[in-house]
């Protein structure tokens, strides 16, 4: 028999884009009912998945999301899977129920994507992707246990984390990628090798600019062996890791009919509504683009989902705060051993491929004063900016801990379309055990820089 | 006889205020001569003074400041001190030079402040107070070798700072001030309630609400024996330390007619000039007031004389950038044992006695996430907004060494004059490592509770 279930706002995926939205719309809108209904009783952390297969947290119990809040908020949350939306009626039908709503939010994530011709061979044992599902983790981390070769195939954030967490517990690790150097897309290539040095030194072997052709079943026992590359070279392996990305969850935005737009993602406005203002998608389940060159985006973080699940849940009911979500500045952060790595906005790279005139500014120093502090290491900043005006369009760091907040300046400064000229004599707080010397500020002297560029 | 020297630009003073001023014109007017005049050869890096005290450098000669960036970019350094001013003639005389320059700028500091009633103690043997002088800081740390009882007079930064250090090291340390709690001013009393637990589990003994009446030297024999307190209680110590605050070192600029402003500083506008168009002030010299409140200001920060320095220099020959120096925001952090505590604006306290109409959101969580992440700690962020608009007026973080940075985020905030409506949904990166996690990021937690607030 089928259940009837009334709520004000439906909100079909418990991820942060789903939970952010939940609670930012009851805290604007208290009186409402406001229900997310999700497939499975623990959420993974997703940014944290890596850590999963190594030491830092070691199980996917330590890595489950609270959902604490919401439910002390008076959100409430079912467990269920959508399989059919009548928009006229404004009722979401599961198996055994039947969800009459006001407002809907998709917020269905992302599943891993695989390149076509390698599809096939995921029903291999010992060949992974990196899903956000805690039942699949389990069972990848469960089969690698005792294996010590292992192929990670993708050079993004997930992949090197995970290259590094197997190779930091005594694992045999090899990273191949299509592209000549890691982390391509948030970091210039003279960043980027600074990253790959350490991954080098933590003893990972990088393979860079060679694609894999095929995934090896040497046996045709249906266990893995290794990897084919298009060069012909062959990686043998225990455990292939397919870290290449994610693709938009939209099998149910489609199938009821909601408009996709690039990328595969649910077209949304700038408020996260679709072509229904009844109907809103937020996270990596909508269409993104570039805050900077407004471009199609595939940018896909947790806290950029954040975001949008803010402004989402604060337009459910008219636009309360007139301040839109006008492209994900794709801020992000990473640890490769016990460096830091960090970007916001565009890089050089990406600038000059869009064709913009701009000015860089670097500056090396240290990240904390003096440099004879225990623990000081070395810190760098590149900012890049517009020639006419000095807008600042993109920042990059390599530090400590720090990194992770100075580049959330970086951030704000991108957001709010600061200049070189007002960040040069931007007021900070500086701390010999926290920051760089007030006289050496980073980021300061980044914009005094680049400023010399631009009257150069 | 005396020498002749001539250059365009003389900056009288070689601390942070002096040295940024310097490269910053430099930049700025790279045809012109910079002349640094200082009194000193080696220069201390003034906020790690207090690490010198303790294992944490242990050495003064890990604490000087380098010059060499200023000499590689061609700036001139003398060493000497300027005893007379002729501002008609535009010549500064020393004991052996006539300098002859076209622009003049003081950057000539702060020097300890005692209160009259214990000047005349300052002669004992073991009192000290905490000059920016490498040759004072020596001997008093050659005087405390062996000397296991000490009092810290003063609850600033500097006096918790170093009775920190002197704590760890195995002393036997008591701190009194007149405030009830420590690091009043930059702190509301529950946030600087957690640095006094610290500190107190750390073995530091707190008398607060109390002052120093008299500083004992029992037998006569002109060597301390402690303080006596105006409740009468008597503590006992070998070493006496006066943190007690900083006055502006104008002795030379008054000397030779240059008005005051209050406090004692000297009078600039907000490009950092004085009356005289062609004489300048930056730093710990200059009469300062608030960024928010316009109020007369005693905050003492590196960085706020950096970024006046940064001014300055940009304003030597006309005002380059306009973009004026329009009072410190008196951002600041501090460590108290492994915990980090920073401050931006003006405290909650502070907004109430200036008879402001605010709001205040606070969001207390984890500084990496999952809370399980090796090294996770607290993270409280508290956000102080105007009820009518929302502008951020301050803000106060306690956390892991993240804080030193995140802080500055918030610095950033008050001086474009964001709303906590803009802030609620503002981009951020956020990282398992390095950050909170993006759903709860505190920053925007605070924001969203402060909306709450204005929208009760």
């Amino acid at each position: 028999m089928q259940k009837k279930t009334e709520c004000d706002v439906l909100i079909i995926g418990g991820g942060p884009a789903g939970g952010v939205t939940a609670v930012t719309a009851k805290m604007n809108y208290p009186e409402k009912e406001i229900l997310v209904i999700r497939e499975f009783e623990k959420q993974l952390v997703p940014c944290a998945i890596p850590y999963i297969f190594g030491e830092t947290l070691g199980c996917s119990d330590k890595n489950v999301a609270s959902c604490g809040a919401a439910a002390d908020m008076g959100i409430s949350a079912i467990l269920g899977k959508i399989e059919d939306i009548d928009f006229d009626k404004k009722i979401a039908y599961s198996k055994d129920n039947a969800i009459h709503f006001d407002k809907l939010v998709f917020a269905t994530g992302s599943t891993p994507f695989v390149h076509e011709s390698l599809e096939h061979s995921l029903k291999l044992d010992g060949v992974f992707t990196v899903p956000k599902n805690k039942a699949l983790i389990d069972k990848a981390k469960a089969y690698m246990e005792g294996k010590k070769h292992i192929v990670v195939v993708g050079t993004g954030f997930i992949g090197i984390e995970m290259a590094m967490e197997f190779a930091e517990s005594g694992n045999n690790v090899t990273v191949v990628g299509g592209s000549k150097h890691i982390l391509k897309g948030p970091f210039d290539s003279e960043i980027a090798v600074q990253a790959e040095k350490i991954m080098l030194d933590a003893g990972v072997t990088f393979i860079g600019g060679d694609r894999v052709a095929a995934i090896v079943d040497k046996n045709g026992d249906n266990i893995v062996n290794g990897v084919e590359l298009k060069s012909g070279r062959i990686v043998d392996a225990e455990v292939v890791v397919l870290a290449t990305g994610y693709k938009p969850n939209t099998e149910l935005a489609l199938s009821v009919g909601v408009s996709s737009g690039h990328y595969g993602g649910i077209w949304v406005d700038e408020y996260m509504r679709t072509a229904n203002q009844d109907v809103f998608a937020v996270g990596d389940c909508s269409a993104r683009r570039g805050f900077i060159t407004k471009v199609p985006s595939k940018v896909m973080l947790a806290s950029t989902s954040a975001a949008e699940g803010r402004v989402a849940g604060s337009s459910l009911y008219g636009i309360k705060y007139m301040k839109s979500f006008s492209g994900t500045i794709a801020i992000f952060s990473t640890m490769v051993g016990k460096t830091a790595f960090s970007s916001a906005g565009i890089t050089e790279d990406e600038a000059n491929s869009a064709g913009a005139d701009i000015v860089v500014g670097s500056f090396g120093g240290m990240n904390r004063h003096p440099a004879t502090i225990p623990g000081a290491q070395k810190q760098f900043v590149k900012l890049v900016a517009t020639r006419h005006g000095g807008q600042i369009i993109g920042g990059q760091i390599i530090g400590g801990n720090e990194t992770g907040e100075m580049i959330n300046i970086i951030g704000l400064m991108i957001e709010s379309k600061m200049t070189v000229y007002q960040a040069m004599s931007m007021q900070v707080a500086t701390q010999p055990m926290l920051t760089a010397a007030p006289t050496n500020y980073p980021i300061v002297m980044a914009a005094m820089l680049a400023i010399r560029q631009i009257e150069a």
